[in-house]
């Protein structure tokens, strides 16, 4: 698919056709999220698949479905044949700028201007998303409530932050959210031309 | 261009030819990452376009070029006719989640697992990465170390954090980053199945 085409496709699609999807399907998409970009190549991003129909309703529950559910949606976490868990470490970052070629004439590491552990999580979490449509799925990104849940349920060290779920799946009639009706943010609020 | 071959094509380019990127594919880049996603559908993220050479200079010193020509390298900031600053606000999240569709019935806003503010800035900074390659130039993301500086500089809002510098232009012969040679991580580290 064209680019262009997969990023103008690509919305979150909450509900998911009764139909797997292939392991090699979704390690393709996991594979090319490797290619997202990370600060100082620390490489900090992971991901978890989840196929396991028990462990994703539990998945789900952290994300508390229930509250989508009661809002009209389908229950669509637990549903999506395959969730995908994208994960950053920010001690990961800070190991890597202790590094002797990253570290100031002091031996000090940076001042973080910006959390780049979550930044490089959002990229590769981007990749996934366009990936699936390339591949001819949809997905929906859902933030889970319960972080401590969530690191228990997959077996998650602490000092790895599960940062999300992507559920992804066939497509199947969805409800769409209801935020979209903000519309669009005026352009003017959005591209500043040499200032803001 | 494909997908899949904009994604394995994009690396960090730290060096430009002299050569200007015309106003209309500066513009379909910025237009393209406007369909990244956001919580809540908050549109949190925005853009700083800036091709003005002064302005340009001054930018790349809140970036410590010196420091990378000290390291070797060319001075890329600088020199890429544009620089695209990809901005945030956390604020405007607070105010999404404060409104009526969003508060829990006590009326209280969310707790935030997840900045997800950066997260959605590493979003809109990938498709911007991407449809740079798409559009036949190349790019490379730098931090900015002076946020200060830059929001002075760029007339920022205090409630925006410009979150890095992309760097933008027509490809000229450079040096790779030395980060590289640390390696791929295992993949048994990056991909888990059902459990971490």
């Amino acid at each position: 698919m064209e680019f262009k085409d997969a990023v103008l496709k690509r919305r979150m699609v909450r509900n998911f056709a009764d139909k797997a999807v292939d392991k090699q399907t979704i390690e393709r998409i996991v594979d090319l999220t490797r290619h997202a970009p990370s600060a100082g190549f620390t490489q900090g991003q992971a991901f978890i698949i989840v196929t396991d129909a028990n462990t994703r309703r539990a998945v789900a529950q952290t994300c508390e479905e229930e509250e989508y559910v009661k809002g009209g949606f389908d229950p669509f976490i637990s549903k999506a044949p395959v969730l995908l868990i994208p994960c950053t470490s920010e001690i990961a970052y800070h190991r890597r700028y202790q590094q002797a070629d990253k570290v100031d004439e002091q031996g000090n590491e940076i001042e973080w201007p910006v959390p780049y552990w979550f930044m490089d999580a959002g990229c590769a979490a981007m990749l996934a998303l366009l990936a699936v449509v390339d591949e001819g799925l949809v997905g929906a990104f859902v933030g889970s409530k319960d972080l401590k849940a969530l690191r228990a349920l997959l077996n998650i060290p602490d000092e790895v932050t599960p940062v999300g779920v992507i559920a992804v799946g066939y497509r199947a009639e969805d409800k769409r959210s209801p935020s979209l009706k903000r519309g669009r943010k005026p352009d003017a609020e959005y591209v500043h031309y040499e200032k803001w």
